[in-house]
């Protein structure tokens, strides 16, 4: 979008694309898309976090998902990233790569970027480039995120320590089942789980600096992540099921989706950790910003990520799987 | 790269597989691509330029070209829209979509990460980030780059003006004979060709601050591309053919290919205005970074671009198309 054509892709025909359903999303910053780059200033003592994230149809979203969700998801999982490095978010460039024959015609466009346009404002964001390309393939989507914070500030994976505990945001494993819903494998009439996967919400806002230990999105997974935490930070992740926050809406479906739940991805929640004597100041900070936080187990000394039921015995975990003792 | 794994693409063999071939490109500001975001910070008096491009295969690549030169390409793409804006290279993310079926194998990403490996070294950038997807289609290939300016010293496309003359940098329609070398519609024993078509050269390092009135890069065509600055600076950009420089490669395949060369794409040269008085400048700054630089028309009132040929005769261009009076 910043003036780059793809011969293949309607020519001049192209430009009038952009500037019908792109230009109306740039900010000051994208020069209008009207240049070879866009210009973009840091604030003094600030930086910038940058996260990029690719999703393809049938991969990372299903063809008839609403084409007003598409770009939201792709925005806010990058917002999440953002998120989970205490970053507030500022712009984004997109890539949009559109199967030829048809199917993705202006109506669908329109409604694309009507989705992206809320999110802007929701978010406080702005386009300030991109490039269109055609495939003869499935719809693939690429977005790199900018977000803002102070010099020092950006929370990491590698600080937890033995004696913290875990904590997340909102409920997990919405998504995964939401997924399965649309598979058709599920019921859910209330719609909700459904909406969880097609439009995760970023906890952008938070202001957990000098409070958490280390942070990431959930995106792989609760359990995988974990491992991350756990494997960045050279401790060990110990999580109790029964406190791991479920929704209505999954609880309703009964346990014998708890492991789906803890291994499917999409949550776009944060992991958190944090020493003890600080709960409180992350509960408040979680109030303020109207975001649900629970307290899910604790950090050890080890490796790797445990997860104990309900008695207090170990679940084996396995690549690619689990058991019960 | 920043963690983000696809769960369809090889789940935790994707984090050994970032490690094995990306992380050797990662420099200070990814974080080892251990965390969510990168973390960048910008000089004092600087800013970002951000330019974004995607790949697709058989649109943009070729399926047996070779791997080595794929990601160079797209950076060097990219490394082009810098130059355009007078900005030094500094950094990029990458997005890799990979068609599942195996074609692409560890042998297949040594040998592209050892191209990006070298480019990396020749232009000094180093890799920020990045995601990995896979995909039921093509090879997909997403990168954003980031080069450095001083505030307030872009070159853009708006300024130029009646009077001025028009430039451009190296050779113009190498890449786009070389598309039909590979296609087997030409032959070019001298490998040349097909070699500009495979490695853009981007006009980096050169220091054009106060000596060109506009600047932008070659990447649709020379005449769309002139048509770009006509529209954005208000004027007509009249061309004379004769003056367009050519190759030794492409001027022995003769003159039927000329509106070829002219309107073909992927050049990665620079189309530059310049007043006059200051083409002495022009010239010696292209001769201190070593890139040759042709005057080829010049600037008037009024819109559009024409072109003349050795007569002064208008050559008429139409939409897709042209034809001579």
């Amino acid at each position: 979008m910043t003036g780059r054509s793809d011969s293949e892709n309607a020519g001049s025909g192209e430009f009038s694309f952009i500037a019908r359903h792109f230009r109306p999303l740039a900010g000051a910053e994208a020069l209008d898309l009207r240049d070879d780059c866009a210009l973009m200033r840091c604030p003094d003592g600030e930086e910038f976090a940058i996260s990029t994230d690719t999703m393809v149809e049938n991969v990372h979203f299903l063809p008839d998902d609403p084409p007003e969700t598409l770009g939201r998801k792709l925005l806010r999982c990058n917002l999440s990233d953002l998120a989970a490095m205490g970053a507030r978010p500022h712009a984004y460039t997109l890539n949009v790569t559109v199967p030829r024959g048809g199917r993705h015609d202006d109506n669908w466009f329109a409604a694309f970027s009507r989705g992206l346009a809320e999110d802007q404002k929701r978010y406080d964001v702005h386009l300030i480039g991109g490039d269109t390309t055609s495939i003869s393939g499935p719809l693939v989507l690429s977005a790199t995120v900018f977000g803002l914070l102070r010099q020092n500030r950006a929370l990491r994976r590698n600080g937890a320590r033995a004696g913290d505990d875990i904590w997340v945001t909102g409920t997990i494993g919405d998504a995964v089942l939401g997924l399965m819903v649309l598979q058709g494998k599920l019921e859910d009439t209330s719609g909700f789980l459904a909406e969880r996967y097609h439009l995760p919400q970023p906890r952008t806002g938070l202001k957990l600096h000098r409070i958490v230990s280390a942070a990431m999105d959930i995106s792989d997974g609760l359990i995988q992540d974990c491992g991350h935490i756990a494997a960045e930070s050279g401790v060990q992740l110990v999580l109790n099921a029964k406190d791991v926050p479920v929704s209505e809406a999954a609880a309703s479906l009964g346990q014998t989706l708890l492991m789906q739940r803890l291994s499917g991805g999409d949550d776009y929640e944060l992991l958190l950790t944090c020493p003890p004597e600080r709960s409180h100041a992350l509960q408040s900070a979680c109030q303020d910003a109207g975001i649900p936080v629970h307290r899910i187990g604790q950090v050890q000394t080890g490796r790797g990520v445990r997860l104990l039921d309900a008695t207090g015995r170990d679940i084996v975990l396995e690549q690619g799987g689990w058991q019960h003792f």
